[in-house]
């Protein structure tokens, strides 16, 4: 009985008006979709943008114990924006969709795996009438998946649980975003304002009013000394901070030298099940992240869960099913102030679903550190894989150690992610040292 | 210890955009505003966009035994759209907020009690180191009242509940609402399409491929015999479905004959108390309500509940506090779909909060009916008053019945709502008849 696993890896409420994408970003994104063969099982279906790299399918496959040629992928005619990315005229195509039924055997899949469940989505599950093997699929086919990966949502869900974020406020209108900002500065703080659907902290900006600030979870800094600075960036940047007015935005308290961290879970009908804790790496923005994390206390690490808990529990009983990031900031005071809920397959749950308990077996649970990093430049996938076996570097099953390549973004800026599993985290960098020594690090 | 009452009858998420109402629109508002002063008891302050007319304040503290002379009314100077309404610049006016303070023994009050809990009640509540008296602080202070007060959230809370809805669904895109209208037509339905933030069915349309169907929950059927009409329809009307791409559209079955029944609670931080079930008289839009609701028997009455208290224990876990009213239609073929929650003071809470409990004594509890529809053309608020005395009609402390003039929208068009309080629906209907013969209906 075969899972149906959808790599619709970009949506409007993930990044934003995908008709704004760049070709270099249509591209990245559609390679991010390939990773979804991590999460394949022999038998599996896969809706893939494009056909996947077979050498790509082939190393992924050996890794996960999986039968590669029991797979089936299908891939819809090109959409409005092209062949990168599963756009959602794609998933509508009527010859689309009788290859689908075909490659199921005409049955309904057991379960639907999506990286978000938008209306989309929802609409394939119907159309297969497989509407039960989409976890959360009434919530989901009411568009609730955009209120719980709204930022703005985000910060009521939160507020009403109880659980701690930055000082800070959501705004519609451009008074109240003046009004907000202004009282933070005249706290003395800079800002940190935030689209209301986005990630990676691509669709935050870093305001303040004195020069020198460090970005962090965002792209730049923007330094407003005075008010007329400040009116003329509301003004000037509105159509962008809405989406053309469509949009709420967060306002918050901005945390320079902080750390991102976050607890993930996969919330079912009866409870949350905690996957994994991690930390972000943020340079400024989201390029890696360390699998547990490494860098918080015992103390913290009960704050994260207390919070992300009861962020989860309300989601849960919201009708959301699925995958959850709770992710917090940790100051340099030691405060923990969670900033968002991402609803979705995240960048980590490749991770903790898949490196770690399926290619490092379930018993080596809690005796490895996964350090995962993009944009190593390389010149062929193939070329990278020989070059890491060549130097040694290359994951063994019998230590469970060594890296694995685990996205490829090769046909889109040339560049692989790589994951070192190590012992402990100074072995995980000493390995990320050795691959600066196999290829250019373009992730900064 | 005073309480302060907020008459914020008129807000961007109830109404839509506030510069876009006519100025009867804007009158009309500010005299459901003076509504408020049954909800005062002795030593209060009201914040309202004019002063009461005097006879009007004598009349409903005399019926609800407060002291007229110990409440304090501050009224904030005109904003930017003059002063019939409480815009939110007018409850930051410097010169206000002195006044305010001044009104209430430079004290926080002890609970704020507003219509609808926006930024700008908030950010009043901040301004007077009142935030612990404003039940549901944290989660309005974050713009959460918008999420819960959303008719689009409302299906996905609903669905996520388990609480039964009309087919349909949530849409952002002028495809996605084509698709949506299709669907439905194709298997025979009308469809109603809602405005997300709206009240009274003001923003909703009825759409039809047939004429002959009876509107109710909406001014008007939009006959679209084919796809070209429906086409022409969604390009001509999106600006305004959609508050110019703003919000979320709803899309669902509509039930026609259905009637409109609810359950209105107040959420606390603990628990949710039922206060009352009424239905909704829709000529096709809301111009009244029946208290309790007299159609529904015992079996449709403990859906309404059933999924009542589902929805609103969602609202509590969510963080929002207060009055909560959860709507449903019943169809003709006797099922109960929920349709939305208002999350604030609704036109039916000064029944069950005061005229049910207050205005007649609580000993008589569940022996009375209400029945208030508006539109009440009457010479004055004084003559109304006077005519009602000379026929015998006006309200009796002694039997328990009468009739009691609840809303003054004399200055406005005009009318007056009245509610007949009768032992049984039967006489409350031959009350309003015998109101017939004093005063022109204008209600439909």
């Amino acid at each position: 009985m075969a899972t149906l696993i959808i790599g619709n890896s970009r949506t409007w409420e993930m990044v934003g008006d995908l008709a704004g994408l760049t070709p270099d970003q249509l591209r990245a994104g559609g390679c991010v979709a390939q990773r979804m063969f991590w999460f394949a099982r022999d038998g599996d279906v896969l809706v893939l943008p494009f056909a996947p790299p077979a050498d790509y399918l082939t190393y992924v496959t050996d890794l996960t114990g999986t039968d590669a040629s029991s797979l089936t992928v299908v891939i819809p005619p090109p959409g409005s924006l092209g062949s990168d990315i599963l756009t959602p005229d794609r998933l509508t195509d009527p010859s689309f969709l009788n290859d689908l039924r075909r490659s199921l055997g005409d049955r309904p899949p057991v379960e639907i795996v999506a990286v978000y469940k938008d209306l989309s989505v929802t609409g394939l599950a119907r159309a297969l009438a497989a509407e039960a093997a989409l976890p959360g699929y009434p919530f989901s086919a009411q568009a609730g998946d955009a209120l719980v990966n709204s930022k703005a949502g985000f910060r009521a869900l939160a507020a009403g649980a109880g659980v701690p974020i930055a000082p800070g406020t959501v705004v519609t209108w451009p008074e109240q975003a003046l009004e907000a900002i202004t009282d933070l500065f005249d706290q003395g703080h800079s800002v940190m304002v935030k689209l209301e659907f986005n990630g990676g902290g691509f669709g935050n900006e870093i305001l303040s009013r004195t020069d020198g600030v460090v970005p962090t979870g965002a792209p730049r800094v923007v330094v407003l000394p005075d008010r007329p600075a400040l009116l003329s960036y509301v003004q000037r940047r509105w159509e962008w901070l809405t989406v053309g007015h469509a949009h709420r935005l967060v306002v918050e308290r901005f945390f320079p030298g902080s750390t991102t961290v976050y607890a993930e879970f996969l919330v079912t009908d009866e409870a949350a099940q905690l996957i994994g804790v991690g930390e972000l790496l943020m340079e400024p923005v989201a390029i890696g992240a360390v699998v547990p994390a490494q860098t918080i206390d015992a103390e913290t690490r009960a704050e994260l869960l207390d919070g992300a808990d009861r962020l989860v529990e309300s989601l849960r009983v919201l009708g959301y099913r699925g995958v959850v990031s709770a992710d917090a900031i940790v100051t340099p005071d030691g405060q923990v102030l969670f900033t968002e809920t991402n609803c979705r397959l995240t960048g980590t749950t490749h991770l903790h679903l898949v490196l770690d308990g399926r290619v490092v077996d379930p018993g080596y649970r809690e005796k490895r550190v996964f350090l995962e990093r993009d944009g190593w430049a390389v010149p062929s996938f193939t070329a990278a894989i020989g070059r890491l076996a060549a130097a040694g570097l290359g994951y063994d099953p019998t230590s469970r150690t060594g890296v694995v390549v685990t996205s490829n973004d090769v046909d889109g800026d040339g560049t692989v992610a790589c994951c070192a599993i190590a012992d402990d985290l100074q072995s995980a960098e000493q390995l990320h040292s050795r691959l600066a020594e196999l290829f250019v690090d373009q992730s900064s």
